[in-house]
């Protein structure tokens, strides 16, 4: 069945898009290069005062230790954090790459005449005051853009907080970040708010890696199209995490993820799945709802994988961020409990994943990890008969063993650890693996929270990604393997 | 439609139950308060030995306080932790109320004939070697029922953990606990390692307070049901959370539980939802697995509230764990972000709430706390046109708001923390919460992991639960209504 795309053309800024490829010219440099990849910066709008917006952008900058050159612009000039401030944006070098405007929305064409004049050609509009705010900041929103375009200037945002590339440090939004860990997940989002703590969380509290992090505010001119196209061909993005709340330019859209997500996952978490969601949504970014039964239908035809809330959207994220491919869906699991062990088998059951018969190799390789009684088994319930005679051992080896056997395809460990007794090793468990892994490998451990937490880092130095539960570790290697399965179906039939 | 019951008598195990109400005659005392509150306990295979399960357990009911007396048994005599050890059965002081075998099960016979001459009318089988590891197994655990029935001894386990209660300081089983939270729930688990690491988990990461926990093992003799007429009248017990791989005298079962649901609420988490979660169930407890529809129909009959993961069962035996009763279904959200706010109200459409319409007077109080073209709405971004006047009151003074709204029935805070700028003073915030409070009220934090962990310790201080994402807060408080929803109604009805 053909799926009629015109209809998702709903968007009610669709008129102020023009970043068609045509527009850009076939070839051209993709705009985003100079947002995330700037040799120059303006801070148009900074302030002295701590913990003001215009204040923790430099800091936000400096922390973090930004490649670029930093320009902060302020009428009283003086210094803010070691950084001379300009009093105009006049009065700045010539050749600066992106300013950014923390000025009031009603001073925004006043600021993109001084940048137009200047030959600044990208701007990230911070302030709110635009579509989001009722129908003069829509109106004003409209003017900007027609400005701009007049001009040759593209525009990120209004109503954004800014991008993050943690491969050159740039950090550039007013959300006072604290922990940022470097790894292969690259968010595109529509809320402000939504890339600064629920992004903070993610990689404090579950270890995930961000690569990059856009926020697209009330998305006038740049769009999620337009960055997905940057981050195709990005190198140190594995995965594309997508938060929005509706669609703009549906059709290029689809277009462009249906490409994209042959090469890298792209995952969409779109609210307004119910009434009261669409309602809530609309009324936030002033955008207008589309029927969520044809945007599911268009996503999955664009191949994109779509979470239905923050854990699945953040755990998706991270477990695609793994480097490993499965061939296939048959999972091995070494637990400590036979009942933990029949909550992975259902999970498997429920996620698309089939539990692997181990070879005779691996059994033979299991056995004597085991008391004499003990069935090797999966899930291999390492306390079945008792403690077992090696705790470490009896990770060590049928993890050595899964990666030679031709009946495995991805590993959970579920590890049960306690301070008194098992403690374990994971020096030990993981010795060899990082020379010999070729499959996925993910774990859970539950006991004691302090020691789950030092555990969970143990692990995920090793780049063993962690997850919340059996349950929750099981579904993510359920995506994992479904997107590229379909990847590579598709792949053999075209 | 009426449930045909008798389909559920498929335990392997029916033949040497004897736990029906006849047996034990009518108005008798429980025999679960011999296990979970004995004046004197004798552990019978201690060792002195650290790490060793019969050291273990020792160590346990020293460092938890447990009220009642201790009486160590190792023929080797001496001491153990400071407590004299007992070189016999035989020499145990009269009016034992409960032993604890932790000898080998080819001793179980001798043992148990050692308690009946010492009177003593209550056991706990720790050890396995029983039904759970085959056909030897389960022959040797009927000569043990069948032995302990013509000796007038009920029996618990074996192959189990032993019993909890947080009320007396009892921990009878050898995990070495290092937390545990004092609270309203108490689980049931056919599952050894179910109720020490993941209790744990759940009491030191997600603040869960236990009242009881008893592991029942193999259930050769007590039972879910036996278990659960204790329960009903135990008044420390708000909720009862019973992970099961298999149900034993299912119409005994089902009709307590019945009964039961009207008073408590009941979670159940069982496995062997899929093809292999029941094999897996099956090899792991010897139990035969029941057909899954037929037992989720069942227990939708009887009352009990089925949760599908671990997650979703100890998230709900903490929702239920809650003092106050929500009258309807209508859910105030106080948030920092509209995206947040968006996908609170998909979940209100998930999990059965609706978005409350906050009365005039509701809106009036919240008005002066927010910048002036910042709109009252519900879901409230206190955000949404920028950082609120007084991010403290931007909750307080809602929450107070809420608590009088008869258009309100409970409370969702989502919370974005920063160390930097948005650090909440709960002090402020909560003041006078205690005192007023009348409706449900729980909580999400998000940002920094280290803060997440101290802000969400200070709310659970308060006894507002926290979850881990809004939709797991929103699912809770949708469960929450909907047990007492249809416990009203039948109310109403009957």
């Amino acid at each position: 069945m053909s799926f009629p795309i015109k209809a998702l053309f709903v968007d009610g800024h669709y008129l102020t898009n023009f970043n068609k490829k045509g527009d850009q010219g076939g070839g051209m440099e993709n705009v985003l290069r100079a947002f995330l990849e700037p040799k120059s910066v303006a801070i148009v709008g900074v302030s002295r005062t701590p913990n003001r917006p215009g204040y923790l952008i430099i800091r936000n900058l400096k922390e973090f230790g930004f490649e670029g050159e930093i320009y902060p612009v302020n009428p009283q000039g003086g210094e803010i954090l070691g950084f001379k401030v300009f009093k105009s944006i006049h009065e700045l070098p010539e050749n600066i790459e992106l300013a950014v405007s923390m000025v009031s929305a009603d001073d925004s064409i006043e600021f993109l005449e001084s940048c137009a004049a200047k030959g600044i050609r990208n701007v990230l509009l911070v302030s709110g005051g635009f579509s989001e705010s009722g129908e003069i900041g829509a109106k004003r929103q409209r003017e900007v853009v027609r400005f701009a375009r007049r001009k040759g200037i593209r525009l990120m945002g209004p109503n954004a907080v800014g991008p993050v590339n943690t491969f050159n440090n740039l950090v550039l939004h007013f959300y006072p970040l604290e922990y940022l860990k470097k790894g292969g997940v690259s968010f595109i989002a529509q809320s402000g708010q939504f890339c600064c703590p629920v992004m903070e969380f993610g990689t404090s509290s579950m270890h995930l890696g961000v690569s990059k992090s856009i926020d697209l505010g009330n998305c006038c001119d740049i769009d999620e199209a337009e960055v997905m196209e940057y981050l195709e061909e990005d190198p140190n993005t594995r995965v594309i995490a997508i938060y929005m709340e509706s669609i703009h330019a549906g059709k290029r859209f689809l277009e462009v993820s249906k490409r994209v997500t042959q090469k890298k996952p792209v995952v969409v978490m779109k609210t307004g799945r119910t009434e009261d969601g669409s309602k809530t949504a609309a009324s936030h970014t002033g955008a207008i709802a589309v029927d969520d039964t044809i945007f599911d239908l268009a996503l999955r035809q664009a191949g994109i994988i779509r979470a239905k809330d923050l854990d699945e959207f953040l755990e998706l994220a991270k477990i695609f961020d793994c480097p490993q491919i499965p061939k296939g869906e048959r999972l091995a699991v070494v637990t400590y409990s036979g009942g933990i062990g029949a909550m992975v088998a259902d999970a498997c059951g429920e996620y698309g994943l089939k539990l692997a018969e181990l070879s005779k190799d691996t059994v033979e390789k299991i056995r004597p990890t085991l008391p004499s009684s003990a069935k090797v088994s999966n899930p291999l319930d390492s306390f079945a008969v008792g403690v077992p005679l090696d705790i470490n051992n009896v990770y060590r080896i049928p993890l050595e063993a899964f990666m030679e056997d031709p009946n495995v395809d991805m590993v959970l460990l579920c590890f049960m650890v306690n301070r008194l007794v098992w403690r374990m090793d994971f020096d030990h468990i993981l010795k060899d693996l990082k020379r010999i892994q070729t499959k996925p490998v993910v774990a859970w451990v539950v006991g004691d929270a302090d020691l789950v937490r030092e555990c969970t880092e143990r692990l995920e130095k090793s780049e063993i990604p962690v997850f919340g539960s059996p349950e929750r570790a099981t579904r993510a290697l359920g995506a994992l393997w479904k997107y590229h399965f379909s990847v590579l179906k598709k792949a053999k039939f075209e």
